[in-house]
């Protein structure tokens, strides 16, 4: 790491409280200490947040998924990044492994916000000179930052479970319309056949799914980028064991897991759930066969390339 | 339009060279006169402008689709747009029926850049206050653009048009993955079934179609966003038709047709190819079957809406 | 209103979830309906905005206190913004009865945010022409905003209320040295004379309360610009009390009541104590004694001058 | 310095026309040349500004009070960030000593400026990347810079001389309302007690002062940030002597003396007057009993340690 | 002037203290009241500004050349524009009848700066809308202003005045090679034929000129942008005269008159020198045969058709 | 080079199609390779581009004369910039040898736009740090951008050229009045006279041109900054062969040479014409006696020193 100190400074690796857990683990992976800050909560829910340490001309990077609490992840994160530029922090990168307000990406009728224009929009204002993502839910969301940045993916790291695995006489099954390209490199990458949900309002409070495509008697894989309340994914479920799938697997980026999927998930009968760490899942909200793959190494490998100027791209083709 | 005036000045409607017949029709809609405008290219293609009387404190609007010659027709955009604001217009829309560029919408692959935040940019940057798109190719890159404005949709015209025609025992083909989405809402309002075309790479230069659902013995109407050089849309007739679909129709808002789009399409054997005059189709591109549905009524009455500051949502909702 | 109808469109009032009570007072007093508008979270807390009605080319104000829950009600009013600003409004005025994080308005220490620019940054970027505040914390914090606006004082109101009052041989008593010379105006207004409390620390845990100037047999005003834990101005009541004080009256523009603001207040045996609703003030925060001005008619007749483009300077002088 | 240099280029020191003796000085203490620039002023009044050598890729630090011949001042400095930013330096950090229209920071009456944003907002837009101030006349004023910086203060300096002196049986004596939290600071750092002066309107154009607080018999050490025409500060001394004040200090960071400074301070009859050279004191201002500590070798330890990289915090707190 | 208040709010002319004369005259053209402000200089130097009455909403021009005390006028019209942003007004305009620093506009040396535009930038953040310039030293100016705005000439005024005196046997002379093209033009309107001086440098400190073209017997109209110090236009007048030219006429916008301008206006014995008013003559400057033509019906017509919306591009070619 | 890679990473010197040619000579001369890009234009014209390496942190230059096919370069030159911003490059210069739309540089009349302007801020907007330019059509331009950056230029190369050659009994003629001034400093480098050409209006279709100096007998060396159609040259010969002029030699920086220049040219019987590569000159462009001096050298050295952080003032002086 000799030669690239001298062009941003030292690394700095410091986070916020929305995913310790991951940051102490990629700060393993890194061989740096995790930086001390203080983020104090006045009884006026006023966020205060001190450095302990100088962060002058170093090379700073943020790790803060803006996950639940949500909103108090946002302002949390901003203040730290006000707080790293203020303090004459060399480079500021935000690593967001998880992206919230990702759905709001459009305006799909009049009158409502994009929300995650919103967001990018901020973070670059606060102090962000770079960001990190991973699986944004819409590709295009890089494009709402004015700074560069760059966005990962769990792709590589989901698909080589499953291709391990190798299940046999399988299929992969899009929940959502919208993640039907996706799934498609999903499904390529393991050889597999495709099938996919429409899911059709029938009336006011009532909607049809239909399974588009060959389930019956296949081993089913799901596929998604989140898992919110599990709604649309246990849907998913039941419609194609009706349509003869045998064993049901889910696989996803960002375990959301808002109330109740919890218990969706655990009544659903998944043989086995796979997904990553890039939002903490508490021990409450854990089940049986649930499988978490840690983004610690691949994340602390990008961190430690972009800090020393050397090729992520060239790490993600390899 | 008495009471609007006052708010941002005169309307005053202006075009590039793009699509002059469009912005012919939507004047005759408006009941107003179309600009005057010298646009000059001189013989070192420097391209020049100069309007042929005051826009001083007027609401502007130039229609101008980015399409072919396209880096010609956005320079076009870009110059006359400055030429506005320093002629001090009171407000200024860029009406664009086409947006080029849309499918660099993001970095799906590490260094390449994404065009359509850069195409946004420069348009703010140049001195358009507003922007009004139709059916921009990812609903996101609203998002780019840093002024507000409104993504208009041919969809009610298009899938009227079919309604209307009652076409029997069809069902919705869905071209693109990306599409999927789209398609399904297509298909809801017509209340028909769905089906979808999977393209999956099989080795460096060969690629294999499937389709995904049930097409045999139906009438098809393949959807897409755009037919640019009718590769695709022209493979899922192929694909569909050995599978037993009857009549194809195809339905889409932007008929880009670059070469060999046109003899493409000519061959594909459609019933009718159903488009609208977001790019101007010349006369050597059209065939028969083809049907252009104007969109001079329709972005007439948004434009005297945004002009007299009424609601455009409630008119999109009627 | 006719006139001014003309400038920026119609006058349209939206509240957030902060303190619609407020909002609908003035909408009353300003005999307009409060507007229409779905503020939704989502399961995974991600908050949702759409408006009822168009607002394109409208006068908007937005009534929105940034207290409890406050970075939910930051957030909320930032995508309010956002949504207007894409729904095209006319002019966007983010009314802010109360304003937090104006404590973090400086470094006064290595290594901390100034929040309070960052959130005045925020305000504007979201979308907000301009900006009306109340006895912002510290006066400057009206420069840390891009955008123009206006800081608005309760100081009138309050000190009316006294003045009609008519307190026998009163003393002023600033509760904070930060406070000394807004102190000062009031106890001017008032024509009385003026003390001090100066807080020291006296150990890493301990600290010594002086009074510096006269009370003695005096009936004293305490005086601040809010009360949050009530920490510090029920230790001023012990000491002063100490000193000789008579009744004691509290006087300060927002009731922040951050546990345990009302049990202190409840116990420390103020005569009354006069604030405004900036803040709403819960049922179960309030208790004998204390006073609720309401800012309603002042806010509505600046919200009615702003938008006729009449002067607001003259009316705060009359 | 060897590994600094690395990340922003050499050191390059520079000086506009305001106080070129703490500039040298500071020179000296960095052990760096003061480099050569040529500023003209034309006939027509018009500044011109030329480097000498190179800054390609420094490290440029710019000293220049904003003091008299203040806009001027202001002009020259403005002149030279445009200057090196065109000469394409690495980074540019603008030192002023003393920061002038500190005191027009808030709209405190309607249709007034608030100048020192005005100022920040210059400064920035003009090439500085950074900036660095000593005893900004409100803290906040920080906050008015979109930049990062610090802002210094001569506390330790100014107090230290005080704690060495250890002054019997003394008082410190606040001398505006608004310097009240700052005195206190002060008078806990010598353990001694306080007392406030406050002035109040009795009139159009009569007002009167009262001491708050105990001086009879005490020796005075009268604090402010900075000294101008000296009004306040010698009222200050007539009514605490009048009250029984012995002998009388002064202390404060800014010796702005403007006239009829110099006569009015002679006049006073203190016993000792300790300031710095933040501003320059020509000899003409000066008088007996006037001690101006330096402020070069902190200056110069901070530089060093912003230009290395290393923290000024730590410094700080030593 | 009915329909365009409704537009941008009545019309508020203001000015600064640098051609109080021209503004009055403007306004009296205008017949509008010019707007009551005080701008006091405190012993400081620090200005300050208060406006006497609202302009809320109101569309404001503050007439300010930035002449001499150069620096001061631009801060005072900074300060100004400030003021008027933060006082909300509806539309602010900067008219500058003469721009200093306009020789600052290129760099054509390593290491200086480029006043003009940062001049232009600070125009821009202090809170101008628009600008009004005439006879800029380069037309390029213009293109400096991130804000819309007009350069106006004198040079209809300017030439106006020789086509109606006829001087029988006439050549233009251009006195810098600078201004050569718009010298053709004033000679094309006046159809006469040119000639110019050209200056070399002979040996550091020596220079040499030349006349090219045909003066001998001639009667010169001499022609430049503005006059500073005099010099080049005086040794223009000794060349020529060298070369046989009878009676010599001076024309030019600006008449700045730097010392000694007009002890060697005076002496070179012209026939006439026709100027105008964008800079203030003070009578101690103005010698025999100086005739100076009003800029205010021009720039009050101007100034009435920016406020009432309508072309000035047709009035100007009239 | 070993120092300076330090602060800025590795130097990376790409190119687009405008002139390859100059960009591998450069590369040559800095001895490094230039790196790999693809270019792509699909049929629908988009431009697409990828880079074949990471340029993570690395000192960018890219080499894109804005040449014809002008609005093409434009574009790619954009696209460019922000793939390389998006990948993260350290800094980013945009090196254009020739600037396309330099006489859009004003609006000299109604209703125009200021297209350089506009050019320089997309440069900026779109991604570069830096630019680096030739020759500008008005050293003004310089000030159009927002970033710094240098404007170099041939001269020294152009008139190195004609002091060896030592043309006996020589005049220098400026082609355009616009160049009159830099004419001069050419004729002043040579120590040779000078001489204009003025062309006027003389109706609406009619011109008459007139030699102001003196020509007869004189080998003349016609200069100017480009040539476009070569109207005005070749008039400008024909004028002054006319009245006497001998051998006839052309210089000028930018051989843009639009139809029919090529024609013209060959047609006008020089004796040599003599320009730079910053355009480069097609084969069918060429003719007998043009001479096309090569700026790699220069350039490659100016690169260097900025890649270094070292003087390139100091170089041009030298």
């Amino acid at each position: 790491m000799e030669d690239s100190k001298r062009m941003y400074g030292e690394l700095a690796v410091f986070c916020g409280n929305a995913n310790p857990g991951l940051a102490n683990e990629i700060c393993t992976c890194l061989g740096v200490p995790l930086r001390g800050i203080d983020i104090i909560e006045f009884p006026n829910e006023n966020i205060f947040v001190k450095l302990h340490e100088s962060v002058r001309s170093q090379d700073v990077f943020v790790i803060q998924a803006t996950c639940s609490p949500v909103n108090r992840s946002i302002m949390e994160l901003l203040i730290i990044l006000d707080t790293l530029k203020r303090a004459s922090a060399g480079r500021i990168t935000a690593v967001m492994p998880y992206f919230s307000y990702g759905r709001s990406d459009k305006k799909d009728q009049p009158r409502v916000p994009i929300t995650a224009r919103l967001l990018a929009d901020m973070i670059g204002v606060a102090g962000a000179d770079r960001f990190l993502t991973l699986d944004l839910h819409a590709g295009q969301i890089q494009g709402f930052f004015s700074i560069p940045g760059d966005d990962l993916s769990a792709f590589a790291l989901l698909s080589g479970y499953f291709v391990a695995k190798a299940i046999p006489n399988a299929v992969v099954v899009s929940a959502d319309l919208g993640f039907a390209k996706k799934g498609r490199n999903f499904a390529e990458k393991l050889q597999l056949p495709m099938a996919f949900v429409e899911k059709r309002r029938t009336g006011p409070q009532s909607q049809a799914l239909t399974v588009i495509g060959d389930v019956r008697g296949r081993n089913a894989i799901v596929v998604d980028d989140e898992v919110d309340t599990a709604g649309s994914i246990t849907e998913t479920v039941h419609i194609i064991r009706e349509n003869g799938a045998q064993d049901i697997y889910a696989c996803f980026s960002h375990a959301v897991f808002s109330p109740p999927a919890t218990e969706r998930m655990r009544a659903a009968g998944f043989k086995e759930v796979v997904t990553t760490n890039s939002v903490p899942v508490a021990p409450q909200k854990q089940f049986p066969g649930l499988v978490v793959l840690s983004l610690a190494p691949f994340l602390a490998e990008v961190i430690r390339r972009v800090h020393e100027g050397r090729s992520v791209g060239a790490y993600l083709n390899e």
